[in-house]
């Protein structure tokens, strides 16, 4: 298969992202497009990727700071626009950014466009769990969904969860307020129903509290709320450790005591390490194109690669496909 | 001033909430009006509580497996029940129950009512920050919400700041899934203008992820994000908190490591602790009715009841009150 790279996104683009596809590359066989711009480009790129691979030059840069619909009609000499052009035009089978995610799916939704049946492109994040990590979608792309909507985001996480996390009979839970049913907005309580009769197994409701330890497989909810519930998640995280950092530093008991309990730390921080996938897929874009982090490291980078062979090998998009025509059938 | 105690809801009720009573008057003058089921209440109430009070004898209980509405209207014996009607007849001047939140609510609305002008009250909760606590609302009160509505939010909530926290010149954020101007759903979106030419100090879109370190005094939001905001944080720290124990705990390294860092762990849980202000207040109900959390102590308890007292003393229903009438003029 072919792989669109983005070099110009992440923080320490682009020589993360040559290394990590190396580092991809050596564990499984796939054919790189380098997406970006040569004289960014330091070092000899046969010395950090000594793999036979494609380039497409870019002569601009879409950068976080870019307004994203405006970014993909103008900058169409951009890496991520190249990209797109090649992923419509059939020259590649995906493609991987960590670029400006708002351009990122302006680009999948106005050139890549979507699978038929599909009526907006996901944002699907893998959560990192105590037990086990979950699927949430829609984690910001779409802000003000229906419930038909959240009955495609279902389906298509399922199938996700089953195929890519190797879930059997994945669960399928909607984030809301309460556990009982009929709690929430007009947009859960509308979800509900389709949520019972959809070709999933729909657990119910599920609490954001719970969403480290979740007993389902996959969350659904509206853009808004699963970027709020995302960036609260990596906002308590972090200043949590911070703090505890900060605290334990500040006196000469605390330093000893830091030392001892230093490999429990490490467990928990690697319980909630993102970069074991790398990578988030805009589920129903007709091509896969998956979002890596802005700050990943050349691990998260192979391991988001790595995750995009396997949702093509799987053929997540025909299976999707296959079960909304049933549907419409 | 009068304060109505609701002896019924908290897990450790009613012990938990005669105690507090007692911690609170210790500290400041009040009469208090005991709700509850005298059989109930094993001890001598004397030996917990050695002050004068009233009591309002309630003959049901409304539990957190009642619908609210249903509870409200059928349950009318039961401590919320004769708590409300003592309001709505001016027999007291404030209520504090730590009893199911949504009955809670809807006996606001259904028998007590709301400030003139205002549309509907607020579950107005103090987050706890690493330099400075936070007012967020609508914590769970209003599912879903108009950008009128949220500039009464936040009208009330920067005027709790600046009468209850003692902020000076509070700053409003918009709780968004972006910094930018323009960010979010229709509701953020229709709600930036507003909130701009209102009577506050409007800082801006805020994410989720400054919760824990807000550069504002209070935070709007509809009630449902705000909700996956507050039991994200809540899981989360709470996850985390177990899991570092229990990695801790599982080797004799980490044990002895652990006692070290104890009063580390201790200074960031007292950073957390939301025991410091110990009750919410619905804000825009017509008399100040504060929701404690189910599992408060004693000192949540008596920290929500000065909380109270400092609510009433400095009229902040009444400024309120003004506030929107000048805008209304």
């Amino acid at each position: 298969m072919r792989i669109l790279i983005d070099l110009m996104g992440a923080d320490k683009a682009p020589g993360v992202l040559l290394k990590g596809a190396a580092l991809a590359r050596s564990k499984t066989a796939f054919e790189a497009v380098f997406l970006g711009d040569k004289n960014e480009i330091t070092n000899d790129i046969k010395e950090v990727y000594p793999y036979d691979h494609l380039w497409m030059e870019s002569e601009e840069k879409i950068t976080n700071e870019d307004e994203p619909a405006m970014a993909i009609r103008r900058k169409k000499k951009s890496s991520m626009v190249l990209g797109f052009h090649a992923l419509k035009n059939d020259e590649a089978d995906a493609m991987l950014s960590a670029g400006n995610t708002g351009a990122l799916l302006a680009g999948a939704t106005l050139i890549v466009g979507r699978l038929p049946g599909v009526d907006r492109a996901a944002l699907t994040i893998i959560l990192p769990g105590v037990q086990k990590p979950t699927i949430l979608l829609d984690a910001g792309a779409n802000m003000d969904i229906s419930p038909e909507l959240m009955r495609q985001f279902a389906i298509m996480g399922s199938i996700y969860a089953q195929n890519v996390l190797k879930r059997e009979n994945p669960t399928v839970g909607l984030l809301n307020v309460g556990s009982e049913r009929g709690k929430g907005n007009q947009l859960t309580k509308g979800s509900e129903k389709l949520l019972e009769t959809a070709p999933i197994h729909f657990y119910g409701n599920i609490e954001a509290r719970d969403l480290l330890e979740s007993p389902c497989d996959v969350i659904v909810c509206d853009g808004f709320a699963g970027n709020v519930a995302l960036k609260t998640l990596e906002g308590v995280s972090s200043t949590l450790m911070t703090l505890l950092k900060d605290k334990i530093m500040s006196s000469t008991r605390g330093k000893l005591g830091g030392l001892l309990i230093k490999p429990a730390l490490m467990e928990v921080k690697a319980t909630l390490d993102y970069r074991e996938f790398g990578s988030a897929p805009l589920l129903g874009a007709a091509k896969p194109i998956f979002k890596a982090h802005g700050s990943s490291d050349e691990i998260a980078i192979m391991n988001g690669i790595l995750n995009i062979k396997e949702f093509y090998q799987q053929q997540v998009n025909s299976k999707i496909l296959s079960c909304l025509e049933e549907k419409n059938d």
